[in-house]
């Protein structure tokens, strides 16, 4: 079914960066959109799916094997069909069974074989993993499912099953902070966050409003009218992460990133790594060769936010917090 | 066996509008009926269910499967049967597996074969699915049942079964407050929401009792004797769907609804899109070609009393919250 | 087993009145038995079932078919024979399969076929459903009860099965008090409600355990010493289950019905016409052609005590209240 | 393995004449023992156990039946033998389907039939069933062994076996306050309630200590010394079963009887009846022909004292309180 | 693999006496060790085992069967074989099934038979059974365990098994009383109960550490240095064994023991039989005839320390509270 | 995959050294980290796996089985082949079954025999055991490891299975004191517990990020860049397991531990052992033949720090206190 383009979204800009950076680089680590409900959190993830570029996978592998990867047999290599970037929903109820894989009990009842079939982690292999209401999903499945985003491969050990495959996918997750909050393990390990809400000028809610209404009256004209717009974008994906591993992050901007940190007071080092990454995907996208402060400052909200401890002494909300830091920092 | 007609209901109009508003544009998204017990809300709704002009379906379908949809197949199209709307009444103890659908057991058993077996999503599709009570079932139903209403998708994932299939309803909830209320994310995900009470007038009271005495003493009598009352409404009905399409919504109307949820400061665009929706049905029901400021008021309550959020300054409740704002915003 | 008959029970004329009119009109609704442990509350139930006049029943049907009903196949006509009204015995520990009734296993198992096997719901049909200490029947348990003796259908969605059979008895309920209420709602579905007590009175305790150990010495003589007693009653049934239909209920009768029910703020309709039915049945135990004010004030105690609310204000016991209203809004 | 003779304990005499006028009238309706770890309440049950008269049954009948039943086969006649009196133990941790009964799950699997296999309510049938600290049981275990208890009949409905067997026994608990208390309704459905203590006298202490280790040096010995006073008890148990339907029961002693649990206040009538029987049974057991007012005083204390609701004004305790009324009623 | 020796154990008098008493007559029933962690008590129960000596049992005999037994069939006399006391380790996790015995299932499975398949508690007949952490395992099996470590015999009931066979062990378990306690019901149910701690001399806490040292740096040649000391005690043993039978405990040692609980207001006289049984077993290991004052002042601690209730108003000790006693009675 | 070289890792003494001594003498009894999210705790452990010297193990074994062992069979020692170091990672989710081990159900199922199929212990037998956020595993499970971890055998006792094979493993804990505390008495039987935090120092920081950048852009570079580095580290191991043997614990060295425990008043004698044993290894790793007061100092913290008591009077942290100890007592 059509889906409502990503570049026709109002407004929403942080999100809609946030995606575009794990869309060039997965390994920046997940995003988490923090927000209103309704404020259009899930049509920017199923806007992002239908204009992704497509990828080449082994066809008929339920893993999205990639044809190019250095270790695919001949033979697989052969086989090389272009797909979908591969956006896959947990859906409300999914099972840990379905997530991570389990024994195929087809063929264990009619052919006595212990075998495994794959799950959703098999099937967002180089692709997306999007859940709705993450506060609602129970913690271990959410631990699991951030632990094989990081690692990037899905173990499953049990009912006599020993199976590792790849899964590389970028998590999005949506929540709502008012529906119980998400622990700080948990923040900690999206790579990015971005805070989303519902537009308050009249203005921009009648455009809003408008143009929900015209794509609903006729989907597939509204498209349309946007396909050059989606396509744009399209190709600056594709351009950004051809430019990715040139880009150089000088001594100057990774300095900056570590005395950030240490001005937040942020814990580990995952928010220096992040911060790094997509400032890199950031100048990649607006098709610099070098990392800047600009660049740093334009990301470092979105990776630093979530991983601020909670100060009594500083009522300032986080989002400030880090603002300020910046004007500290970057200026000095 | 006989239901009591629609149009013998004594009063109650808010909820029997929202009924016929959600039967014209199922979009709307739902319909909750609040209120004390006894007052009469599952009579509306079974009785809405007996009312309601019949659909065409590729006999033998249990995904009630549409003849005349452009994908449908050749072979399908010439199977077409007449056959009631369905309305679904999820039973109470209803299991996931039995809503949602699961494995066919017989088949696997005897077959070896993972089937699917469609649930009640599947029998409610293109109809009504009611729950009396909704708010005495477990929340992770209720949630499920509203993600599927919302997204017109029922998506099964479990048991190594990977099955999606159209599941469009109207979901008709009935509560009673004082059993627990409902999550305000759940609340929000209803389109319209209505308030039931008893008649508090001796004589209405009087009549309820004697229409309920004769037709539980003579069933067959009294649904003849209403019989051209209810061919009248369902008429109204199909009209009203035909002229849908063509009503239009000025951007004043739009505005004004704009300026009524910042008024009430509702989250997200929700409220916003449902009222112009149910506003529009609404002229659609009347006869009118185009949304006035008199729809806009006559739904307003429906469409946004159970999005406000608590305000502790204004001990108003929220119906008398949603009217003050109409006041402001039309006069103005 | 022969069991204490029902004309012998000493004193607790109310229990006794409210089981006769649940015999005459089912759709009464139900008798809810509060009070002292011991007083006898099962005793009653079970020489009522002793006493009720048999049914005429398909032979062999699991669900006690009716060879009388219009939609009777000719073939199980033929095969009508006399019964004895069920009344069915909800043991301690009965599960919900067991009551709604289930997959048959043994065919599933044998036969590799998904066949229905009725439940004790199937099996109280046109007859009685007694649970003894209700309150300590799990909720979900009472409200499916309730649910199907309100609807007369059991509807059974799970393991495959989608099944729905005519379940139409009368749910007789006991309970203590002190040990746990029960909850308002499901208070409000039962149709009538008695309370019982020991007798106080000293000759009065003699008699009963006069009674009971000469019916424990000898169960067939003193069976045989009431005998007519009981066939008197039981021609009493027969009389006022044919005159019901005939017995008017006046508009003055009605109007009363309503001032009570409004002077004493019950909630919904359903103790305004369970009032109604009532005093209808129990004019047709008495012969009455006509429901009196005095029909009504006599049935008003069991059929709105337990549909007050509490009154903070009001210190007065529900018995009292209804007592005051009624001689406020029959006086009048 | 050879017990401890029930004539060789010493002192707890209000907990062996219980057990003794159970034995004699089963319809008194059990018994429970409170009081002190190590006092020897499990020692007497398997001592009455050893001491009890034989019985007839049917040989190789699951269900004890009664050769000289009414309703016996003539084939089943001609098997009766004789058997110890049952004496079945339940052990810790025995399932409800061990104790009611269950599906045969051999036969169901071997042979593809649903029968059903007798559990140890069968097993227990016309003799005793123990329970060790009764409260530990989980309540609804003990509700159903009250239930069974109180009926005489097992009532099986599940796993779709629907089954009904005799089950007359004396349920007797032992039950230690300190380990938590039962709850009021299952105290007033034992028939009797004694108290055990360990004795405090030096003497007695030695004179328990030295039998017992008298017996278990050498139980055989200790036996045989005991031996012609076990069969002195077993004679007087089933003189006084004899006798029993012969003992009358004059109106002043039900009178005194009925005075009695009025001037204690004990709920329902369940007091007064079991104060009735055992009265009887202790006038069989003595060889009288007739109840006594020396009959009904030494039965009293057994009968009512779990019967008695907490009074917060009278802080004597429930033993006290029952003698007080004795001097009271007895006296006038 | 090679185990520390009993002998070389340094200090913890109080718990290898009250081993080598259970060692003794395993009717005094059972040991509990409490104290600090790491101070040894897995070590000696592990040391004990090594130590005693072998038990004649049927060869092949999955109960541990005894064929010197009187009631041994001739065929199994003739399969004597000598085998290790066996000391049974209850492994953290393992399920009642497995202690208790369970249906074989394999046996069930492939040939359709009932059988049973004995657990852990057939295993550890005649020796001992060891539970380390004894707080840490479930209520319930703790219940279960003393049940039939009281009895001697296990009896399982369920599963439509009813087996029951000889388990007479001795319990020893461990315990930390900082990881909560257990209940004052299940101590009483141990027969002795020692306390144990890390030795606080900094001259025994080398001993400790070098003995432990050399024993891991060389087994079997520590094991070596030990023999004669373990071969005297194994000696001592069944020395001790021999001589039980014919130990006296005059008048004057049962009083005073009976005095000693009077005095401590132990419940029951369970404390009362332990005295005697753990004071005549120490004479026996002694090589003394007659149990003397001084035997049962050696073991009083033990056996009671564990059965005084809480004192308020007495804030010494349990042991102290036991010493004062001890003073009192044997002085007098 | 390559993975980050251990001698690449800045800073991180303590939990480095504490690996080294796992490495050397696995008796030491496992390593828990403590600290902040992102410090490369999971890094440092997959680290060393990659360093560690390869074993000989049975080709085919599923349990590491030892060629060189005393008891390996002639055949099994001609299958001898080289493997890495096992360095099992218990995912997230793994159940119980999974980590000790189950019954084969593939082969009960398909050759209906009982057939053991074993676990991650069996797997990681003379290898690692990493479990990431230990305080995130199920109580239940940790005690299960860290018994199997301290006894060196893994027994099942279940399902009708009883199976013991060898598991020593060195057990490697990563927690984060935030995220919920570990029970005291699981810190104390981990052998040594170290520190770890992000590096605060600006410079550190960078060359973390730098370094980890560097590695992360060209994997396969930088390992080979430390190639020779991670090869010196892997000869000192090789080299201190074959000193180990060797080396001297002189009498004031064991006195001196000794007195450091009793000056911390740890609990039992373990933290006694461990010291001593950690001592002995460091010796080994440094060359040394003696131990002497530096190796006891050094490994004091590791080795202690984790079993002191909270003493409310002393509000110094555990390292302080362990450091003023080994002042006071290694001064003296």
């Amino acid at each position: 079914m059509a889906v409502f383009p990503f570049t026709a979204i109002v407004g929403q800009d942080e999100m809609k960066t946030a995606l575009l950076l794990a869309a060039v680089d997965p390994s920046i680590g997940g995003v988490l959109a923090f927000g209103d409900r309704g404020a259009g959190k899930s049509t920017a993830v199923r806007a992002l799916a239908a204009l992704l570029p497509p990828i080449r996978v082994v066809a008929g592998s339920p893993y999205n094997d990639d044809p190019d990867a250095r270790d695919c047999p001949e033979a697989d290599r052969a086989k090389a069909v272009e797909a979908p970037t591969p956006v896959v929903d947990l859906p409300l109820g999914a099972t840990e069974d379905r997530v991570v894989g389990a024994l195929d009990l087809e063929r264990a009842l009619t052919r006595g074989e212990k075998a495994f079939e794959p799950g959703l982690l098999a099937r967002a292999h180089r692709g997306f993993l999007y859940i709705d209401e993450v506060n609602l999903l129970e913690d271990h499945l959410v631990d699991l499912l951030l632990d094989v985003a990081a690692s990037g491969e899905n173990v499953v050990e049990r009912e006599g099953l020993s199976v590792r495959h790849a899964a590389r996918f970028v998590l999005v997750g949506s929540g709502n902070p008012e529906e119980g909050e998400l622990r700080p393990q948990l923040l900690d390990r999206f790579g990015l966050s971005v805070e989303v809400s519902t537009p308050k000028e009249l203005a921009e809610r009648i455009l809003v409003v408008r143009r929900r209404d015209a794509f609903e009256r006729d989907r597939a004209g509204f498209v349309a009218e946007w396909a050059s717009e989606e396509a744009s974008v399209r190709e600056r994906i594709l351009a950004a992460r051809a430019r990715l591993p040139g880009v150089e992050a000088p001594d100057a901007a990774l300095e900056k990133a570590a005395r950030l940190c240490l001005a937040l007071k942020a814990d580990g080092l995952r928010g220096e790594l992040t911060l790094l990454r997509a400032a890199r995907a950031l100048a990649a996208l607006e098709g610099a060769g070098v990392v800047t402060d600009a660049h740093v400052r334009a990301v470092a909200p979105s990776a630093l936010r979530h991983r601020l401890r909670r100060d009594p002494l500083d009522e300032a909300g986080s989002g400030a917090r880090v603002a300020r830091a910046l004007d500290e920092v970057l200026a000095a």
